[in-house]
This record gives C-alpha cells, sequence and structure tokens, in this order.
C-alpha cells in the first residue's frame, strides 16, 4: 500500500514551512505517502528556476531562507503533476489566487473524486457584499470536502520549531484525525474542533482589530485601554461570525485559532505596526506610503479587510453593532482623527444587559 | 430623601481610585447620597494623620499620590462610623484581611440589615485546601449579599482617567444596575453579568498563568510559544473555574474580567517582570530576592496564588488535568528547569477530541 499522496499547493513562507512539517510525519504512518509534493509557482532565483533550487538544496531561499527542508519533500512546477494522484490537498496560497487555482485544478481533469482538502489560507472572501469561507469557495470548486487549519502561528518560528499551537476545524471526524496525524509535531501541536466558519472568520477579521489596536499604540494608550479595545474586538468578531455563520460556537474562542491568535496579531506584526505608525502620525502619512516604508510595499491585509467588512455590514445595514470595526474604519479611511477611536466607546450611555 | 450611603472599606491604591470613581457618580443620581466614604486604617505620613491628609488636600499622597479627589470623599478612619449608615459596601483591602475586617464590622453591631456588598478584592481564599470565593466570606461574616467587580484594571490608569472597562457580577439584576450606576463612567465603563464566581476565579488565578508568560518571556521564547502558554492559561483557568463552581459559564470569557485582565496581566504588570527574571537566572535566584530587586520588598501574587492552586489540585487528585499550572508550580518551587515548561507541553501523544 503506498499511503494518501499530500500535495501543497503553495511554497511561500507559511506553505514551505507546513511542508517541512507534514514531510517530517509522512514517513511515520503507513497511512501516508512519504513523499510530499509541493505545487511551485515558478519562478527565477538568482538565475534558478525555485523549484530546482529547492530540489537540489532542500532550502527554499526565496521565502523561507535558512531552514533545511527533509529531503522527501519535492518541489513541482506543473500543476497538473501535482492534481493527479493526489489524496490530500493543503492550500496555501493568497486568498484572491484561490478561486483560479482551484478551477484550473477542476479542469485539468486529473482530480481524484475521493480526495479531500484543507485551507490554511487565512481569510474569507466577499463575494456580492457576502463573506464566502474559503473552505467553502474550495469544496465548491473541486467539489470535494475542505476542511481548515488555524492558529498562532508565525511560520518563521514555526520553522525553527518553537513551541506553537494549531486548530483544525475540520468537517468530519474522520478528516479531523486524518490532518491531526498529518501536522501534529511535538513543537506543534493540532487541537480539533467542528466548527469550521468560525476559525476562518477569526483568521480573517482579528486583522481589523490589529488596526484598532496599532491604533492605541500609535497614541500611546495604556495597557488597560489596549486591553479594552482587544476585548471589544473580540466580542464583534465573534459577533459577526454568528451574524454570517450563525452555527458558530463558542469553542472557537479557547483555541490557537481564537484567544491565541488574536493575541499574537495585536501584540506584534505588521498590522499592529503600521497602523501605530498611522495613528502617530495623525492619519496624515497614506497607508500607501507606510506600506512602502516598512512592507517595502507589500499590501496590508488589515487595511483590506477593514474595508471589506464595512462594507458588508453597511449593506447589512449592522454597522451600529459594531462600533468599533467602524470607527476603525472611519479612521483608516475617512480622515476621521485617531483619537475618535476611544472617544467613541466613552459614551455616557450605561451598557443594557439581561 | 437622602439618598443610599456609600462606604469604600479601604484606601490603597486601587481603594482610591476605585473611591474617586465612584465621588464623581454619586453626585449624579437621587438615588446615592453624595457624600462618599473611605475607610482608612489610620497610619502617619510626613508626621500627619492620613485621614486629615486626604481630608485637608484631596490627596491620598501615600497610595495614589498626584491625583485630585473629590471633595465630597470623606476620609474616616472609624469603622465603627464607617458601618452606622451604610448601604453599599465596597470592599478593597488585602484578601487576608477580609474576614478579620468583616468581622469587627459585624461584632459593632451597627450594620443596617438591608445593606448589600461589592468585592472588588483579587483573589480567592483557601480554606482547608477547597478554593472560597472573598464575596461568600463576606456574605457569611456580613450577612449580606456580596457582588463582584473585577476587570484589567491597573489603579494608576484608571486615576488618571484613561479609557478602561470593568465587569461587574451581581447577585440580582437590582443590584447589578445599582453597581452599574455607581462605577459606569465614560472612561470606566461597566459590563455586568450573572457569573460572580467565575470573574474573582479568573481574577485569582489569572497570577499564575503571569508567572507561566513570565517564564516564557525569561527563556526568550517568541510570539506564537506565549499566545500558545496564555490559551493554555486560559483554558486551565476555565477548567479550575467549572471545577469548584460548576455554574461557571463561559460569558466571562468575553469579559473585561476575563481575556482582557488575562491580557494585561501577562504582557506587562510584576508578576510577568519577576517571573521573567526568575527563569533568565534559572530558578537560581530566590523568589525574595527578585521581589527585594523589583517590588522593594512587597510579595508577589502570582507564587502565593501558584502554590495555594497547586495545593487544591493536589488534594482533590487532579494535578493531571492542569499540566500548565503543574509545571508553572514545578519551576518556582522544586527546583525544576524553567525550559521543562515548554519541553512538558511538546508531548509525542495526540490530543483526543470529540
Amino acid at each position: 500500500m503506498a499511503g494518501k499522496k499530500v500535495t501543497v499547493v503553495g511554497c511561500g513562507n507559511w506553505g514551505t514551512a507546513a511542508a517541512k512539517v507534514i514531510s517530517e510525519n509522512t514517513p511515520k504512518f503507513n497511512l501516508f505517502n512519504p513523499t510530499v509534493r509541493m505545487w511551485v509557482l515558478e519562478e527565477l532565483v538568482e538565475g534558478v528556476k525555485l523549484s530546482e533550487l529547492i530540489n537540489t538544496t532542500h532550502e527554499n531561499k526565496k521565502y523561507l531562507p535558512g531552514i533545511k527542508l527533509p529531503n522527501n519533500l519535492l518541489a513541482v512546477p506543473d500543476l497538473n503533476e501535482c492534481v493527479k494522484d493526489t489524496d490530500l490537498f493543503i492550500f496555501v496560497i493568497p486568498h484572491q489566487f484561490v478561486k483560479s487555482t482551484a478551477v484550473k485544478m477542476r479542469e485539468c481533469g486529473l482530480m481524484k473524486k475521493e480526495a479531500v482538502a484543507l485551507s490554511l489560507v487565512k481569510g474569507i472572501m466577499i463575494l456580492d457584499n457576502e463573506p464566502v469561507l474559503v473552505s467553502d469557495v474550495i469544496e465548491r470548486e473541486l467539489g470535494i470536502p475542505c476542511s481548515a487549519l488555524s492558529g498562532a502561528n508565525v511560520a518563521n518560528c514555526i520553522a525553527r520549531e518553537e513551541f506553537s499551537e494549531a486548530t483544525v476545524a475540520y468537517t468530519t471526524r474522520d478528516e479531523g484525525r486524518l490532518w491531526q496525524r498529518l501536522f501534529d509535531r511535538p513543537y506543534f501541536k493540532i487541537r480539533c474542533i467542528k466548527d469550521v466558519a468560525g476559525i476562518q472568520v477569526y483568521g480573517a477579521i482579528k486583522n481589523v482589530v490589529a488596526l484598532s489596536a496599532g491604533f492605541c499604540d500609535g497614541l500611546g494608550l495604556g495597557s488597560n485601554t489596549k486591553a479594552a479595545v482587544m476585548r471589544i474586538g473580540l466580542v464583534e468578531i465573534h459577533k459577526f461570525a454568528k451574524l454570517f455563520f450563525p452555527n458558530t460556537t463558542e469553542d472557537v474562542v479557547f483555541e490557537s485559532a481564537g484567544v491565541a491568535d488574536l493575541i499574537t496579531t495585536c501584540i506584534g506584526g505588521r498590522n499592529v505596526r503600521c497602523a501605530a505608525e498611522f495613528a502617530a502620525k495623525e492619519g496624515k502619512r497614506s497607508w500607501n506610503e507606510i506600506e512602502q516604508e516598512f512592507l517595502n510595499g507589500q499590501k496590508l491585509q488589515g487595511v483590506s479587510t477593514c474595508h471589506e467588512v464595512y462594507e458588508v455590514l453597511r449593506t447589512h445595514d449592522k454597522l451600529a453593532e459594531f462600533p468599533l470595526f467602524h470607527v476603525t474604519y472611519k479612521v483608516a479611511f475617512e480622515s476621521t482623527h485617531p483619537s475618535e477611536l476611544i472617544k467613541s466607546l466613552s459614551t455616557e450611555e450605561l451598557e443594557r444587559f439581561e
């Protein structure tokens, strides 16, 4: 028995780190075929094809430099070859490319009917002002079930085998067990829950709260205030999840994909740093300029998510129930002074309770 | 109608800050008598009685220097005089003095039967290896209902009117409304829930998690790891609350007394700083020495709570269900190397799930 064949769709920073984790596990279980394929969108790195560089040096010098990759990890530039025979697909590409990639995979006609998928993509998509789960897009385009993995997972730290945790939200219990075996390592502990929608909404929208938290830093506010803003953010994330995916439960909060990911994202990370700069300059530096200086021109996920979340809530006439998301949008996009973030929360009104 | 008379039992850092908040509110509602009394355990400050100093300068130079207190806040050194006529008692003294103070208050024979109390005391007590809520001690000794208030509340920040939140857990809905009116300010927003036990357990045991988080800092571990430790800590706090107070619900997590207080406590604060030093020195500096250097010899709450929690769990044969609390105890008290904190979590075992 050859065991299930695994393909990682994506070769970026997180994709390569995840592929390393998986490649350490596949040889340990008869359940899996030891070879793990990683689909590489070919590009030249120092004059050499990236896939060749990975396969000869066992390092992804472009996206995960300095980390030795297992020999049983094989970079494959041809998407069709990746699709053929694969039983387990792991998606880890930017969310804007998920649909087009899935369409190509389906159209090559080589997909196994009994394959299953897992999304490591952080983000939900907004289609016609409705939030859509990345896992649902994959399910729909490929016609196979798709689970999700999310957590407080800085890719470089996992690549260096620093202790981390992640949450798998599974479509069926059996798939949960499968993904847990594929990913669980002593330094990367996997816990499984059922809430496929919840962990994806948290994974996407935490970046909006990171902007709010970054504004607090930029305004020089103390720890009481920042903790209050993070708490309100947590409540609004959860309310958003319940509003659009009513099966979301409280379970997700206690998981790595819940409170832990929110904490790391709001304490460090690019969204917080850029938002702090934005607030410190009283909104007078553009996001473009800040992205240029801090991220070499890469785009900040929190900024686009903030805009999308605002549009969704506005269309559904729900802005009043999300005061933090609303004021964060106004600060980020409508020249509202950053100090308004706190002023808008400092009401005379008593909070109602049951 | 004179309105309900309020007495703050305690005049420390948090007590004085709370008394300031209250004294700003009482004149606004006919419901309350404008004068707020603050019981002061008399001592000499620069040769002057503390109560006189507060009443003449309207500042508590000893415990909250630099903050102007409202004129309607009256320091009263005589406990009996405080008890007489008081309708609303707010307890904010170190938890080891709660019982003896309550006994004195009862024995003076001046207590109003229809009085009610609120505990701002952080901490639960351990009596015969059973955790007992501070609010229950007050209820039992005084024979009146006792609610609780807790949150991400650094006293000096609230005194400076930096935006903060707190949670009131009420015995009855009407009392919840009363305490909310007494405390809610635009810079100090009060949310009310029913879970009197939950918020007190969280308020006490978060300090144990702060030690664990501090050990991570001292070991130089990254943000994935610290977030994982804080998450496991949250789960163990909640499990502890459910174990000894089965009516605890998930509500508390979303409140200031839940996730927000845990975050501030684990990010900054004395427990984290001292624990970081302890781990950085590989446990070779004693807690005494560290407390001497960092806290002028004051005792670290996390250290005693860690010991108490361990004893409770050991007596109930529940240590195996609390791996983080257990290893934190071993590092803090049994010369276990701090790196064991993470090693003990890095298991080969797969986490079970439903």
